[in-house]
């Protein structure tokens, strides 16, 4: 099954519930939209490109949900419940990006409200569908950058689990070991929600491509020893100059990357390029629940004291110049990237 | 009590077992040197200056355990315990420097071996003892470094419980704190051993330090976005250039302090420099077992997949390039080192 679909059988809404990877592999089925915000909130999904994707069918739901009689009514409902999503995660700009294009492919509906419905519906498919075909043609662009033998540092998890299916930076890796390149992945763990350790491995796991865990600061390590040839991470939000927005960590990955003139890439669909924004620093920031870090045992020992407290911010900026190349599913951006992105934005 | 020391009473070595903390507070007694030496290799005791202090009271056991009867007997019983305990862990350069004082300072012993034995034990407390007062002046000259409402990275534990007592970077911290100075701490929780989120957050709660625990791969977010002024950590081995070995981590820490004109220093007992090596790469890195980066739950879920592997190098290098100054007993060391250092350890 894909990471998010609509169950076309039952008339529902269904996704992998990644909290429990790799323990275990439970579906989470939803009929009502505000579940399915708390849902992203959670991190029953993670990912842009998931996140967009379940937002756009948590919007087909609440257009079920709906017990509006005319167009306007239903209209007035869906913008209410798009608003109500766009507030579920701050940081990936797909959020919003997949809820307004269901809105505005929508406009014009003409007919009545059970058309209406099935209209928000199919278009959040297409937007389902699209995100595997344009992970795929990401994964062909990206491919290209990795050679024979390479020791990649993977940053959390781009996988199939982050998008609807294939995945982006992991997509990449995927698509050059199909090709036959030998390739050995050292997966941060990527703390503190772990999606590296638990996600990104367990992916891994399921394709054959050798690999091994490593703790977020031991990068620099690896990098420093000549130990890696290429570091791949995703983006949740790319502003127009090419400052990436990713899970906290990526600032330190490829800082340590640029030092030791290893390639660094962002593995990005074209709709989590937000060239409204100029620049990194104006892109929100979300700050989680200091349980995240503070929840941890290591070997049955309680980590943290019992009065402790933490910061949690789950992501961070990294700046363009530190950013080698940004792979879309339109070809791969280099710097100057104002003008690049823009083309690769316009396809 | 002290972190390690000698039971008089008992006439047998105890140590806290720092792998229980903070959940619970044990001791751990000694009577044989090769049980010390595994409890070095196993962490019951860490910090480069609480494994020099230990394995100077190893000898002391050693010595004890002896059945020689002459004194050249003796000395080569020692000298044989001093080889093995050095192998407890390659990284810490005060292992060795402890252990090979002690046997400097009784090779002119005259008399027979029960003087011997007692002259072991008494350069052993005698290192102990100086530890604490070493650590009382590092503290003075670091702390004139600090500002009233500074925020400070501090990485791994540096404090009391990885020396004899009171601290390195940790001690820098509690005597500007003592000197009345407002400082708020951000502790990163150093994987894989945890030991800032275990120790070092529980120290700070006994000296009334406000602190929060981030993840490693959050302090570039602090840096970046103008929330950190000073960044302290620890040093296991300090080479002849001013290249420092510290616990994983350090490295990428420094660059992304460096990367935002955030002063950054080590903070090292001269014992920890060793102007024997010219430069950090010629220092040994322990790399440790991948069951310390797998062995991990999160809000009660198995991390990583069954069947994953893992790379779990302890240490990292930091580049003397990424380092502000170098506190010592003796004083605060700045660029070039190759002079500063020198001047460090003639005192």
């Amino acid at each position: 099954m894909r990471t998010v679909e609509w169950n076309y059988e039952t008339d529902k809404f269904q996704m992998i519930d990644q909290r429990l990877l790799p323990g275990s592999f439970e579906i989470a089925v939803y009929e009502d939209y505000r579940l399915v915000a708390q849902a992203i909130t959670d991190m029953v999904v993670r990912g842009a490109p998931a996140i967009g994707a379940a937002a756009g069918f948590g919007l087909a739901l609440a257009a079920r949900q709906s017990n509006a009689q005319d167009v306007p009514a239903l209209r007035a409902d869906l913008e209410a419940a798009a608003n109500h999503l766009k507030q579920a995660r701050p940081t990936a700009v797909n959020l919003a990006w997949a809820l307004d294009r269901i809105l505005r492919a929508t406009a014009q509906i003409q007919g009545n409200a059970h058309q209406l419905k099935g209209a928000v519906l199919a278009e959040a498919q297409k937007i389902a569908d699209e995100d595997v075909q344009i992970n795929l043609s990401i994964a062909r662009h990206g491919a290209e950058l990795i050679e024979d033998g390479d020791t990649i540092i993977h940053h959390c998890n781009t996988g199939a689990l982050a998008t609807v299916d294939w995945g982006t930076a992991l997509g990449v890796i995927r698509m050059a070991h199909n090709q036959g390149k030998r390739i050995h992945v050292l997966v941060d763990e990527t703390r503190p929600r772990l999606q590296g350790a638990r996600l990104t491995a367990w992916e891994l796991s399921q394709y054959h491509i050798p690999y091994d865990i490593i703790t977020d600061n031991a990068a620099g390590y690896f990098l420093s020893t000549g130990q890696v040839q290429k570091v791949f991470f995703g983006s949740d939000r790319t502003a127009a100059n090419g400052d990436v927005a990713n899970k906290i960590g990526t600032y330190m990955l490829a800082l340590a990357a640029h030092d030791n003139q290893v390639p660094r890439y962002a593995v990005v669909p074209t709709s989590t390029i937000d060239l409204a924004l100029s620049s990194g620093p104006e892109i929100p920031i979300e700050e989680r629940d200091s349980s995240e870090v503070l929840g941890l045992t290591l070997l049955g020992h309680q980590v943290a004291p019992q009065d402790a407290s933490a910061r949690n911010p789950a992501f961070d900026v990294t700046p363009h110049r530190l950013v080698t190349g940004i792979v879309t599913e339109n070809g791969v951006a280099y710097p100057p990237y104002k003008e690049s992105l823009k083309r690769m934005v316009a396809g």
